[in-house]
């Protein structure tokens, strides 16, 4: 079990009504607010006007249409409210892209130079404003974590950038905001948290034990209730333990005593920066062409081990489970109703080279991941999902 | 899923050789230390020379003798050295017991009236010293968690104490401090891991999934584990499970989304108040005994669930495996050398009046518990594991 440091301090307050705190958890920071959002969705479901009644004392600054991979020019409208308003705490409403820019928001009100500096040298990100999310999707985890992905749209650059300052300092979750997500954005936040605890389990360490199971604990949560959540989308059980499976998917608990780096996430993250489609298909595309192209002796145990234990498979060999736990996972994000191939998505392979460079050069996944891949063979992942 | 709240703000570090970093933590609170501990152990051990080693820039007191079931009369010594000596930070170096006691002293230490007064009001507990550990004992979870039990020895009395100002602002757990603990210690310390995750499984609400799969999960752990530290004291893996399944186990995260009272807690509580048995030893002796004794058509589930994802039956429907799930509980703790019956730690039917009324008048056991006991309920489980 390798060493880690553990410390979440961020504020959850899960359930029904929750929202009700958020005017005095706000005045702790001050009156002046930037509030984050995306499209128009919270304005027809009547989060909008509900988060404007209960906060009529303060001052409120809108920062909206935050994109769905977003972008770092929102990022720099948001500084310059910031620091044109003396803002004093951002408030997220939203999921992911919401919180993300959010965040590169906080640290860059704090920044004098171009907000795309703080993602290249994380050293000039010395302090950042408070962040209370008020969260509407459960996907990314970034409720509970202190990461954001930002992606630079001039140089086609998806980069993370991550630090303690960055925790939101509360986060609203209240399941009955995910009622009204589309269908797609449901399938496509289940096939994310999966991901995640997937990206987590399959890691080169064997002996965080209880770090694993928990993993299992997550994902079988995810399986069990993504189906269900989609069918009903107002199944009050089905989308609260997805939103706190989304919470600790990625807020370090399923990677202590672990480590290494990603593998699925940054071959998707080149597809959602080249051609801007939704992270969640693109991780339903290449998850399961990712456990293909890795099954080996060297990874065939752990891969049965996720059959056993996520899938409850017990019939065959250790190489049968692990094979037939691959084609459950696919079958799986097609239960969702998410795409298979790049061909789906409007995706050909003309930049399948381009960008499996740029996967090796952004990330650890040919020097630190699970099972080390090169160039080559992500252009062969693309290849064998392409269609 | 019931609505919560979840803030752990303590800050892990876990793992061999974490321990160099206390100076530099604990500078930030100034240089006047409580370190609380308590007896020869680390003395022996050389943990004791390694800190005063590492902290000799600093003024340390010390406050030792902590007894395993921390008695007020230690709290009310450790609040005159903090009052007296202007103590910036207290330093607990243990298990449960040193932390526990750390956590009232530094409540105290503010307060100008008596200890126990906060204790019968907690409206009275307004601020505290900052609380650093060094962990001993994988048992309790008090490294990670805002509550401490203390025992008035003048009236038999083991009350619980919790607010978030006590969580530790740092808890060092080095598995390694493991490796020397008697094996009773190691014992009694996983039935209280198993125990705390049962009493957040045994709880009424049955939709919180992630939850109770998280608690499998760490049942698993201890099962697994539990054994293995004890036949190999230095196996790492063993060890570094079992600690952070103690940390997990009652730090919150098996009970979000549940709701209830304990039960095996407040029947074992008063037994130790009483005699000062070991608490873990208490509870190996009290738990299967609970188990029979709620076992019923309206438990049978959760219990036949226990056996099913805990103990991995699959042969016989509910009942037959609720049962074999009790059999193997026991068995599990006998497994470990830990005493199955009262005449075993010296306890006989002479208190078993006095202690049921006390269990009922300080707990929720006969109003919020998984299965409502009254006295008479408790005092025929007593005499159940009488002999």
């Amino acid at each position: 079990m390798n060493n880690f440091n553990f410390c979440v301090p961020t504020d959850i307050r899960f359930g029904k009504g929750q929202i009700a705190c958020l005017p005095e958890e706000l005045k702790k920071y001050g009156k002046r607010i930037l509030m984050v959002y995306g499209g128009g969705s919270i304005k027809r479901t009547g989060l909008y006007d509900t988060i404007l009644d209960l906060l009529k004392e303060f001052e409120i600054y809108e920062l909206s249409g935050i994109e769905p991979n977003p972008k770092l020019d929102s990022v720099r409208k948001g500084a310059a409210i910031c620091k044109e308003k003396n803002i004093d705490v951002i408030l997220a409403v939203g999921g992911g892209s919401s919180i993300d820019a959010s965040k590169h928001i906080a640290c860059a009100a704090y920044y004098e130079g171009d907000a795309w500096d703080l993602m290249l040298d994380r050293s000039k990100m010395t302090k950042a404003l408070p962040i209370a999310v008020v969260l509407t999707m459960a996907a990314t985890g970034s409720e509970m974590n202190p990461g954001a992905v930002i992606t630079n749209e001039e140089t086609n650059e998806k980069i993370e950038i991550a630090g303690p300052i960055l925790y939101p300092t509360i986060s609203i979750c209240d399941p009955t905001y995910l009622y009204t997500l589309p269908a797609k954005q449901t399938a496509a936040g289940t096939a994310d948290i999966l991901s995640h605890a997937m990206e987590q389990y399959f890691q080169p360490t064997d002996d965080a034990y209880l770090t694993d199971r928990i993993s299992e604990s997550l994902m079988k949560t995810v399986i069990h209730y993504g189906p269900i959540a989609l069918k009903e989308p107002e199944n009050y059980e089905a989308r609260a333990n997805l939103m706190w499976a989304s919470s600790l998917g990625l807020n370090h608990i399923l990677t202590v005593g672990k480590g290494g780096a990603w593998s699925c996430h940054p071959i998707e993250h080149e597809l959602s920066a080249y051609y801007d489609i939704t992270h969640g298909e693109g991780l339903a595309i290449v998850t399961p062409a990712w456990m293909k192209a890795v099954l080996c002796d060297a990874t065939v145990e752990r891969f049965a081990m996720f059959g056993r234990n996520v899938w409850d498979l017990t019939e065959g060999d250790a190489r049968e489970i692990a094979e037939k736990a691959i084609e459950k996972t696919a079958e799986f994000f097609k239960s969702l109703g998410l795409p298979s191939t790049l061909k789906e998505v409007g995706i050909n392979a003309e930049k399948f080279e381009e960008m499996a460079e740029e996967a090796v050069r952004t990330s650890g996944i040919s020097t630190r991941s699970y099972y080390h891949l090169n160039k080559e063979d992500i252009v062969k992942i693309y290849e064998s999902c392409a269609e």
